[in-house]
Parts: C-alpha cells; sequence; structure tokens
C-alpha cells in the first residue's frame, strides 16, 4: 500500500519562507512512505492544477528540498486566480476533480493566505457533493499577517525583521545626513488593509529613532502628520516615516491609488512614499530621501527570522500530519502560550470560519496619536522577529536552490482556463 | 610626548561601512599613544571644524569603538558641504587653522568621495601657505566607486553584495509570480554618472535570472530596451531590470530628473524606476512591480561584505600609518594583485591627482548590447562580494553602536558658516 498522492500548491504573493512550507510538506511525507504517496506540485499554484502541470517531487534530490528551507520565491510558481463559483460556473472544479481522480490525488495542500483559504474550502465542499474523497487542508502563508484564528503568519516574521531593521539602519544613515542634507527619510512598506508590516518599522523607535508611522487603519491627517514630522526635526534633527502602501486620505482613497485593479479586483497599489515625500519637501521644505521597498521586503530571505523560518516549516510538517490524521476543510495555527520567554504550540482552525475574514491590527496596537504601535503590539512583534536563519553562501552570494521541476505525465485532454 | 591630536571627519553620503574605517583610524590612535593624542570627531563632517563641535573620542568606552565596524550610518554625522575657493573667500580656511591651533591638531583625515579628497587638497595647500603644521590624509568612502588610482572604495563592495542579492531575490519572486500576476521587476539602484552598482545586479544572472542594466553610461535605447524585455519575458516568461538613477535619456536628460538641486549643484535624482515601469507597462502591457533601493541599499550592514568591511577598517589604519611615517596630502588606496585567489596590498595616490577626477566603468566592463557586465566586469566584482560580516543582533535587530559624542569645550568664538 503506498496510499494517495497529494497536490501541493503556492498561491498568492510569495514570501521569504513559502518554501519553507513546500520542505515541511514534502519531507513530511518523504518520512510517511506507504501513508502518502507522492507529492505533485502544481506548477503556478492552482493553474497547474487546472491544466494538468503537476510537478513530480519525488524526482527532486534530498538535498534540493531541503534546501527550499532557505531559498526565497515560489519554488514551482504561485499564481492569483480566483476559481468562478462552483455555484454558477462548474467546470473549473469539475476539470480539478478530473485531474486528480487521473493522478490518484487523495490530498489537497494549498498554501496561501485569504483567498486560498476560501478556494480551499469551495473545492473541500464541492468535491463531498461530487462523492470524491479529498482532504484539504489549507497551509498559512501571508506577509500581511491578516488571516484569523492563527497569532500570526509566516513569511509576516521576515519582512517585519527586514522592515524593522532596514528602518533602523536607514535612519542612522538619515541621522548622519541631516545637518546639510536629507532630514527625513521615508519608506514605503507593504499591507493593503492592515498595517502590520509598517508596525514593524515601529521597533526602530526603541533605538532611538524618531519614526512615524502612517497606518491603513487611519485615514491620513496632513496637518497633524507634518507638525509631528517639524516636531520630531526640531528634537531630534531628523525623522523617518513608514508609510504603508494602503494609507489612504480622509474619505477613503489611497494615496498610491493609480487607477489599476490585479486579478481579484484589488486596486494595484504603489507609490505612497513619493507623494508623503512631496508633501513634507512642499509644505516643510525638508530635504528628504524616500525607498520603495516592494519585493525587496518580502524576498529578503537573507535576513529571515528564524521563528519565521521555523514556523513555515512546522505548519508544512503539520498540514501532512493533519491529513494523515483524517482531518478535512481545516487549517493548521500558531496559538501563542506567551510573549516572553515566547511559547507557542500549533493549533487548528476549521475553513469555513476563515475563509474570506480579514484580520485588522487590534485597535489597542495603535497608539493613541495614531502614529506609533503600544507595547501590547511591541510584545507582539517582537518573538516573531528573534534569531536568525541566513542562507548558505557560495562565490560571495546566497546559494539558493532552483528544483528541476518535471511534469507528470499528462493523462488528460488540455484544459482552456 | 603625547603627540599632535588628530581631526577625522566623515563627508559626503554615509556607507555601511565609513565607521569600520573610523573604527580604523581611532583604534590606530589608540595603540599609538605617545605618538598621536586624541582623535577629535567632527560633529557632522567639516561642519564640527568650523563651527568648533569637536567630539572627544578618547572618551568612548574601547567596546563603542569596536562597534563602529559593524555599525552603519555615520557615527559622528555626515554633511555635504563644498568649502569656497581660498583664493576667493579664505574665511572658513582661516577658521580652520584656528581650530586647529586651538585644539593643537595635526593631523587631518577626511572620509569620503570625490569632493572631500578636492577639500583636502585645499586644505593642505593651505595650511602649507600659512606655515602651520598639518598632514592631511584622505580616506577613501563612496559607494559610487568613482574615485580614482584605487582599485575600489569602501562601501562600495556592501552596496554591491546587497544589490547583486536583492536581484536575485526578487527575481526569484517575479519568476514565481510571472504566469498570473507581474511579469518584470524593476529595480531603482544609486549611481548618478557611473554604473558600478548597477553593474553588480547583473550577478543575477549567474543565478539564471535574466536581468536588463540600464546603465547612466549608456543612454536609453527605448526601442532596444522594450525588445529585449519583450524577448525575456517570451523565452523566461520573466524578466528583471535594474536601473540607475542616473539612466538617461537620448540627449543626456536624466529618466529621474525632478529639477531640484542639491548643495553641490547637482540634481537631484530619484524614481527612474516608476518611470522605466511605466514605459515597459504602457508599450508591452506587462503587469510589473517596481521598488526603489535609496537608502535601504547603502545602509544594508545587516549584508555586509567581509572583503568591504575589512578594507574599509584598513584603510582606516593606514591612514593613521601614512601620518605617522610624516605623509601629507596623501590617500591610502586598494591595488589589485590578482582577481582568483583575491589578493590586494595597500597603496597610495597623490592628492593632486585624486581631486575632482571620477573614474567610470572601463568600456570593456559593459557587454556590446550595453544591457549586461562582460566577464572582465564579473571578474572585478566577485572579489568585492566575497564573505558575510554580520552585525551582533539583540533581541531580533542589529545591536548598532550609538556614540555618547561628548564634545571638547570650545575655546574659539562662534563662527557662523
Amino acid at each position: 500500500m503506498t496510499g494517495k498522492n497529494a497536490f501541493y500548491a503556492q498561491s498568492g504573493g510569495v514570501t521569504a519562507v513559502i518554501n519553507a512550507t513546500a520542505c515541511g510538506v514534502i519531507e513530511t511525507v518523504r518520512q510517511n512512505q506507504g501513508k502518502i504517496g507522492k507529492v505533485f506540485a502544481g506548477l503556478n499554484g492552482i493553474v497547474g492544477a487546472l491544466t494538468e502541470e503537476l510537478v513530480d517531487t519525488s524526482l527532486e534530490a534530498d538535498a534540493n528540498i531541503a534546501g527550499l528551507r532557505f531559498t526565497p520565491g515560489g519554488a514551482f510558481g504561485s499564481c492569483r486566480l480566483k476559481l468562478a463559483d462552483p455555484d454558477v460556473d462548474r467546470r473549473e472544479f469539475e476539470r480539478l476533480i478530473d485531474v486528480f481522480r487521473a493522478h490518484d490525488i487523495g490530498h489537497f495542500f494549498y498554501n496561501g493566505g485569504g483567498d486560498s483559504a476560501d478556494t480551499c474550502l469551495k473545492i473541500s465542499n464541492y468535491s463531498a457533493q461530487m462523492g470524491y474523497p479529498l482532504q484539504v487542508i489549507h497551509v498559512p502563508k501571508t506577509i500581511d499577517n491578516d488571516l484569523p484564528f492563527t497569532d500570526n503568519c509566516p513569511g509576516f516574521g521576515s519582512v517585519a525583521k527586514y522592515v524593522a531593521t532596514a528602518t533602523l539602519e536607514c535612519s542612522l544613515d538619515v541621522r548622519a545626513m541631516a545637518k546639510t542634507s536629507s532630514r527625513v527619510f521615508v519608506l514605503e512598506v507593504m499591507g493593503r488593509h492592515a498595517g502590520w508590516v509598517a508596525a514593524a518599522g515601529a521597533l526602530a523607535a526603541d533605538h532611538g529613532i524618531p519614526v512615524v508611522i502612517l497606518f491603513p487603519e487611519i485615514e491620513l491627517n496632513e496637518e497633524k502628520f507634518l507638525a509631528r514630522i517639524a516636531e520630531n526635526v526640531r528634537r531630534y534633527g531628523f525623522c523617518s516615516v513608514v508609510v504603508s502602501e494602503g494609507c489612504r486620505y480622509p474619505g477613503g482613497k489611497f494615496l498610491a491609488d493609480q487607477g489599476a485593479k490585479d486579478a481579484f479586483g484589488h486596486t494595484n497599489l504603489g507609490g505612497a512614499a513619493p507623494v508623503v515625500a512631496n508633501m513634507i519637501r512642499t509644505k516643510l521644505g525638508f530635504p528628504l530621501q524616500w525607498a520603495v521597498a516592494g519585493y525587496l521586503q518580502r524576498s529578503a530571505r537573507h535576513l529571515a527570522s528564524a521563528v519565521d523560518v521555523r514556523q513555515a516549516y512546522e505548519l508544512g510538517c503539520e498540514a501532512v500530519k493533519l491529513a494523515l490524521e483524517g482531518r478535512n476543510a481545516v487549517m493548521p495555527t500558531i496559538e501563542r502560550l506567551s510573549d516572553e520567554p515566547y511559547r507557542y504550540r500549533l493549533g487548528l482552525a476549521d475553513l469555513k470560519d476563515v475563509a474570506n475574514v480579514e484580520k485588522h491590527m487590534p485597535v489597542n496596537f495603535i497608539s493613541e496619536d495614531g502614529f506609533g504601535i503600544t507595547n501590547a503590539c511591541r510584545n507582539y512583534l517582537l518573538p516573531l522577529i528573534q534569531g536568525e536563519d541566513y542562507p548558505p553562501y557560495l562565490n560571495g552570494m546566497p546559494q539558493y536552490v532552483t528544483l528541476e521541476n518535471t511534469l507528470v505525465s499528462r493523462r488528460l485532454a488540455p484544459f482552456v482556463i
């Protein structure tokens, strides 16, 4: 007996540690030969399941799979694709079941955020409806840290560590330049609706840095903001600003709104930093510098949080264990037991409760003036950025792994998405 | 006998390793008690010499001075201030001599790039003219890597390592997203007139990444550029672009020209990436992501090159040794002896040859198509990014040092710059 095969796919924006989860899934399956068959990974996420482009991970060397633990990006490719509602159009869901059946797939591991949790739930419901036995496990991943029920999401801790460190480093730079040159540094970070990533920049305040955070949760009060910048420059000689890409004007318009939409219909953002920089330059006259971290922040595996890497890996292992226990339509979670010393255990949430719920920052995490974080937030963030988990280097650069990604032979007719 | 005191100051844009040079200067002076007195550091560079704001580094604990080796930014503050030509206005130069005389300063160490080499030369000439005995040593530093006579400049190797690594990491990210989302990633890096920093991004090509470099040395051929992007996306599914802030349109206008000027009259740049991104989006229709590295690249001490840190430190030590040998109006340099294994020795250049000369990329470092680097460039760059020199971490963040910066009592009347 070899057990049913497993399908694994990466969904949505990749992170510095999503491959660590893949590593956990694949290594745990390899350790459970006889109970689960092969892991077939979707090439480009769920797209690969629809097009029958399945990577046979059993052909990858152990060392390459181990290397996923320290390799950023998405080793099998990810996707932004929202499946049609099966009550409206069953075509995609029928195809998925056909592909799973053709390749004897009985376990479905989907590694993503809120949208993919929703996809998981629909697939679980549909396969039950069709009488196809499938265990659907959603494995959390999102730098946005906005999934409910889990204390934090893999990917976030590493972004937080990068943003906290980069804010500190850039602030030391602008502090040195402030006398005759730039007095303000503006860093734009990710976070469309939740200010988790921006909040991490506030950790630089523990190192003597005057830093002002612009959260997506709080509409910009331009007058109050500029007064705070002016006051910091007066007192300290310089000031740093960390602005979330999701920061909005009163009324709700994004500072960075450029009109474009992504595949999910979300507004495509970018460029809040130059808007804030221009505001400060025009109204206060301070010379300044700005940066847009973009992919730099979420791909920075070279500065990953050791806690984050470990949790990403463990959740991959846990997902397989849940499947072996016969679970379906669930998501393994991280339950925090204490802040200091930091202790956590893995838990479980039902997908019906998770799908399409976005976790915002608790109100008591943002300081009363709206420009910083509270001690409660600090105590939440600090455990997540602990420890360094450096990749190996060869010839001056990280020695990241690229897999062979050999596809399984097709058994079905082509499918047009 | 205690010897004359020394003045040390940081000039221009700071780097991830300029404090390592300060560490080398101060530690070497401490090891030569009796021959040199105290090191007085200019608060905010040469400004501190004019305003008589001198930091008494002898009051700093050894551990703090040692910590400078791994602390980015400029520990004493830097400045962008070009002194008036003494033939036109002697006021500033007279003041400098007054301050040096008042504090028994006989050695002048100025840690900067091309502009500060020029300042050094003027100070050396003027003090000789005035009969004031002063040894002027310029200690090279610039991420632009554009000083002549030295094989490379401290600060550059660490930026190169960061840009090479970040280009690789972000490329792994966009590669994973390309099927249904972003196909192109555009990273803007520093380099006003010389493409050294942008060239480092091309090292990602060794890791299977299709990457197109836009150098300041080569006017943008938009048609050829877009054709190359389209071709890469067709062949590889994705493409990365590293664009120098100094990239120009035919005719010489900067892509990023926003009209403002800095204290030296240089055009104040920023925002080439969004221009390039818009070009690709409009003309080719590819979804894409862009980032502007700004200070992130030059302050990234968390990813410093070990070779760079060592050389920055050694040049600080060497500067003091040159002073002890009685040298004046010189700059210690790095002379490369071989690429592989990488070997170098410290050398010497006369400031009269260094001042105001900008070293561009050799023509044979840019590939024939203008979008990449040659093997000669690769062989030049690789030794400079070797080795990791991680700072210590405490509670998840680098444990950078902030000095006491206690000022020496003033002996002169105030001076208005």
